[in-house]
């Protein structure tokens, strides 16, 4: 069935086989358009996908893009949310960006009539647009559903299928999934149950593309053989190539005859297909073309392998990137608009003094494992995605050169973060340290059953490196922006957790992680975020550092000078500003602007180690100050209320006024990391600025 | 191999296949002596695993009772926790106890000096005893893993092999797990994982006795064929008769041979084996004979179904009993030595006035889901648990009478926490208000990221029933002790959560949950608590509710005068109590305790939303009286940090003190739920004192 007016059942568009061809050619060629103009995203698994993608889109489901809630629509549903520039494009080319004008978060923006349909991808993963890295359904037409942590959507695909067949509707279910994906058990909770419930109006596609991020699938995680898993499952399977249009539409049609049982399309394809440079190169999985524009990994090369040279052409590719920058011009601006200002620019290296280096504090958690890795008592884990948390310097101790010694104690364990908790903890139980790691949402959330009733619960030496935690890592969106991790971690008995503010500290704090007992986490960041310590900063695992500004110096560093609470005299500051990780360096900042602007003069409370908390010190300085602002990179409160909590339990004589600078129980967003910063109010000068609304 | 003198070699004891099947016998027979001691845990899948359980321990592992830790010792994991009164009579008469003192948490007891060897099991349950309701690795020797959460031991059993191969240890490694456990998503990421490594090392044994707490495995979630599903998935199985002593031994044997993969043995048993009233009895699964000791359903028709009636004859049981009972006295003694002491004994329904009905709040939302199934709008989930935790009203709206067209609106899920969660957002996103529920561990935890990407982020209306909440669900265990629920939910955006104090504050938590957009949570427990509310008691979804004591009366609630916070003038009372949940009901008692004992007058805050927080009641209660105790059955902090927050933001003019009674930061124990809140200092009368050292 075709793209279709739901009120009157006419057909509204119809594309032949060869057309689909063309069309999909077109879809890549957007989609690489899209991914260049954001400098980030999947470019893999975009390009296996897409002529499935066409298909589905184009000719095979039931829907109309003018109306996108129609009831009985097909029901298409990415549970491999990170293909999302694919599902873009195909609901572009379908027509449902057709009206819809260009928009900040919802509200839509002068000045941008002109753009309208496909083109508007091209705001791919831009603060606000939409098109957000991973898929939000709250803010664009067609999308089905938010997903992005692997293995969900397609039980929600169950759900809609199961929701069809209790109310007697006649609509088909699609569900695209990748193949790295079915490392998830939740995957196989799924699988079970769609065949326990005999859903044949559901049809599961699995993008068979044999690459995950850190290697093949069979290196990764044995996942074949798929179809005698599935079948073993209760399923009717069928195998295609996912690049040959006959068989895409065939095995389409063949599903819907099938009865009593859900059926799974395992098509083969080929990841980064149709672009030669990245036709399966496993390092093409989440980067755009590598040389931008233009070069020879780059967008113009990726158009001609397509070809489709024609139709993008320079003139579209300029209006292309010219669309990007308005827009970019434009949210800048608003956002610009909000923030609160100061005499001078204060911003991070904006000026000749004070400068500031940026580093990744996950570098910092790579130096920490390097060293413990020397160590035959400490074990490693990987959870296709080594490199980017830097997990792999565990077997790389400088970086580049595998050892082989340390390399026997890595294991692969795919995207299973649940099991890799509890086999990490068959090593903990053995004697062994073991190191986990990933998202910090997949590796605090995902597994926290596991981490509560078999980590701590029976004391076991497992650490977790909770990495690309906060909005900082930027474009992914909302469904990789852990901010929930002190809470789901600090509640649970005998974890300890460690927030490092720099590289630096990180390293200490891994360090550090490794020697208390029992289980352990420490939260760290993708991108890069100011050094503010410095090799003789002191740090002790459930100490504070008070850290005070004591003039402007040409290093922003040797601006503070840093002591360990416990040996710190009360210099009756007039605030406190008690922070973790990295809004360390923005509470510095803000110490620095009060001081500069108002004379201020405040006391910074780095409480590194959220567990256990250094109360005596947090207390000290409610106490000594009487203004408390709490700065978490974080749902605000996670540690803002624990601060709370020790101050009201400190029996202080004078009240204290204490206010939150943190992530408002809201989602993340796509962005980039400092644009982000500001747009969620977590710079220095929001700091500074709630220091002054609350000085007297 | 037998079991040997880990020193030596030697070997320390052997047994033949006839006396294996003796021994089985025995231990079948104790296992049942020390379930109807405990009155409670689970006969079914402990009877059916009993052979294979005695094969283990007796004759195919080699292990050294008297050396637990040896290095070298074959690895017996039970990752069906559960089933851990038969672990415990495994090692009982393996000889793991045979110079354990009786300790009560590790502190020997006088005066049992005669209790030695497999009697110990009799303590099963009791606190403090080691013998916890799902094992603890701590405090017992033999016990390689603490456990319950099902399918997690499986992942720890992998790691200990892979650890196995990487040090060249030759040990096997045996792990135990139930049928219905292969519902869960996790078993299926080890299954993968296992084969990933060729763990030639590992021996997967399924007690296959068809059998769940819902029903069978083919109605509450299909799990056949698992011997295709096993080898797909690239594992070497054999199929037995897990009744038939020499099939067992063949089993492992064969195991041992097959290199290159690991083995799976599925063992075809009967749950309840040996034991005519309980074979193939669902309503068996987790309760111990109903009769106790005399009756048709009893221990003694037990003893007479095992045939053992010669070793296990009237002396032996009255001593089993007998220990018991000088055990929990002993316990009692500790317990009530730690209580604060008043004028006079103020506990629940101990005098003539004051009286209080008690009643499960499980109940209350049963009653609310039996109101709202009544629209076609609504559907249920069942996580086969349904019937305890109420979720059967749904369909049975009485509480008896199945009603037919509800029921096509109840779908069992198995023990799938994260696909029941992501399906249930499925129906959601078609418009439908979905309810799931579980214990709380597993139904806000296992399925956490499902319930914050899926669940939140897409603004689905799922609403869970967190369900035998805090250390009340009692005999259990630790494992099933939620503890942790409202730090992990309300860190989630967009979710609400409310804990009622009662069973009829929880029907109306939960048709106000049901209301409001969104995703929520209602937190409710499994045994009896006070019914503290009345029918005209107000219940607004966000305000909290002022309770004051107005003196002594007939039935507790009526001695109480309770409002919305909004409605109420202070009377500037000496102190504030701020609670949540069950310990509402305690805070009031508190109130009547300080008012009689010392005529302090307190102001009760009942906060049944915790999410949104009612800030203007808490800040004015802290505000008007200056002194705050806040209580929750939670770990503590996870509601008392709420409330610091607030308060700490409140802009209060005068200094706040505050105390918290809570969990502190540690799991709960098997022991009966007002043993429990006693042991963890719950109490009312822990409420007092800590209110009496507080106050000038």
């Amino acid at each position: 069935m075709p793209i279709v007016d739901s009120r009157s059942g006419a057909i509204r568009a119809t594309y032949t086989r060869e057309e689909l061809v063309t069309k999909a050619q077109e879809m890549r060629a957007w989609n690489m358009v899209a991914l260049t103009c954001a400098n980030s995203g999947h470019t893999g698994g975009t390009l296996s996908i897409m002529d499935i993608a066409a298909a589905l889109y184009l000719h095979v489901a039931r829907h109309d893009p003018a109306n996108p809630e129609w009831e009985d629509r097909d029901r298409i549903i990415w549970s491999a949310g990170h293909k999302a520039p694919a599902m873009y494009v195909a609901l572009g080319v379908a027509g449902y960006f057709d009206d819809r004008p260009v928009s900040f978060n919802g509200e839509p923006l002068p000045g941008f009539d002109d753009v309208k349909g496909v083109e508007q991808c091209v705001l791919l993963r831009r603060l606000g647009s939409g098109f957000e890295g991973h898929p939000n359904r709250l803010k664009l037409p067609g999308v089905e559903l938010s997903s992005g942590s692997l293995g969900q959507g397609f039980g929600v695909a169950q759900g809609c299928a199961m929701d069809a067949k209790l109310e007697g509707r006649d609509n088909r279910v699609y569900v695209i999934t990748g193949d790295g994906e079915h490392d998830e058990g939740s995957m196989w909770e799924t699988i079970m149950a769609c065949a326990h419930y005999k859903l044949d109006n559901l049809c599961c596609i699995v993008d068979r593309n044999n690459l995950q991020i850190d290697g093949t699938t069979d290196e990764v995680m044995q996942i074949a053989p798929l179809r005698e898993k599935y079948e073993a499952f209760g399923w009717h399977v069928i195998e295609i190539d996912g690049h040959d249009m006959e068989q895409i539409l065939d095995a389409f049609r063949e599903a819907e005859t099938v009865k009593g049982k859900p059926t799974c399309i395992i098509a083969y394809t080929i990841k980064g297909k149709g672009v030669d440079f990245c036709e399966n190169v496993c390092g093409y999985h989440g980067v755009p073309p590598k040389d931008g524009r233009d070069g020879e990994e780059s967008l113009e090369a990726c158009i001609r392998c397509l070809e489709v040279e024609d139709e993008f052409n320079d003139e579209r590719l300029d209006r292309a990137f010219a669309i990007v920058q308005r827009y970019q011009e434009a949210v800048d601006a608003r956002i610009e608009a909000t923030m609160p200002r100061f005499s001078r620019d204060y911003w991070w290296n904006s000026a000749d003094t004070m400068k500031c280096a940026m580093d990744a504090t996950r570098n910092g958690f790579g130096w920490g494992v390097a060293k413990l890795s020397a160590s035959d008592q400490v074990v490693a884990f990987g959870a296709d995605i080594t490199a980017s948390i830097r997990m792999d310097y565990f077997y790389k101790p400088d970086g580049k050169t595998t050892d082989v010694e340390r390399q026997k104690r890595f294991f692969s364990m795919g995207i299973q973060e649940q099991n890799m908790t509890v086999a990490a903890a068959g090593f903990a139980k053995e004697g062994k340290t073991s190191f986990i790691g990933s998202y910090g949402v997949f590796v605090t959330g995902r597994n926290w059953d596991q981490l509560r009733t078999t980590c701590a619960y029976n004391r076991f030496a497992v650490k977790v490196a909770d990495a690309h935690g906060g909005i900082s890592v930027g474009p992914d969106g909302a469904t990789h922006q852990a901010l929930e991790e002190i809470s789901v971690v600090t509640c649970i008995p005998g974890f300890s957790m460690i927030v490092p503010c720099d590289s630096r500290e990180t390293e200490r704090a891994t360090l550090a992680i490794a020697e208390v007992p029992g289980p352990g986490v420490v939260r760290f960041a993708r991108e890069a975020t100011p050094v503010c310590t410095r090799e003789d900063t002191p740090f002790v695992f459930g100490q504070a550092n008070v850290i005070r500004f004591r003039g402007e110096a040409d290093n922003f560093a040797d601006a503070f000078e840093t002591c360990l609470a416990s040996d710190y005299e009360s210099e009756n500051e007039d605030l406190a500003i008690i922070a973790c990780g990295p809004m360390v360096p923005e509470a510095m900042r803000a110490a620095y602007i009060l001081k500069l602007e108002r004379g201020i003069e405040t006391r910074i409370l780095n409480v590194h180690t959220v567990k256990p908390l250094d109360r005596v010190a947090i207390v000290a300085a409610a106490a000594d100050t009487g203004v408390v602002i709490t700065a978490e990179e974080h749902q605000v409160g996670g540690f803002g209320n624990l601060v709370a909590g020790a101050i009201c339990q400190g029996d202080l004589s004078r009240p204290v006024k204490l206010r939150m600078v943190g992530v408002r129980d809201t989602f993340g967003e796509s962005g980039q990391p400092w644009e982000l910063m500001k747009f969620f109010g977590l710079t220095a000068e929001h700091i500074a600025q709630t220091a002054l609304e609350l000085l007297p």
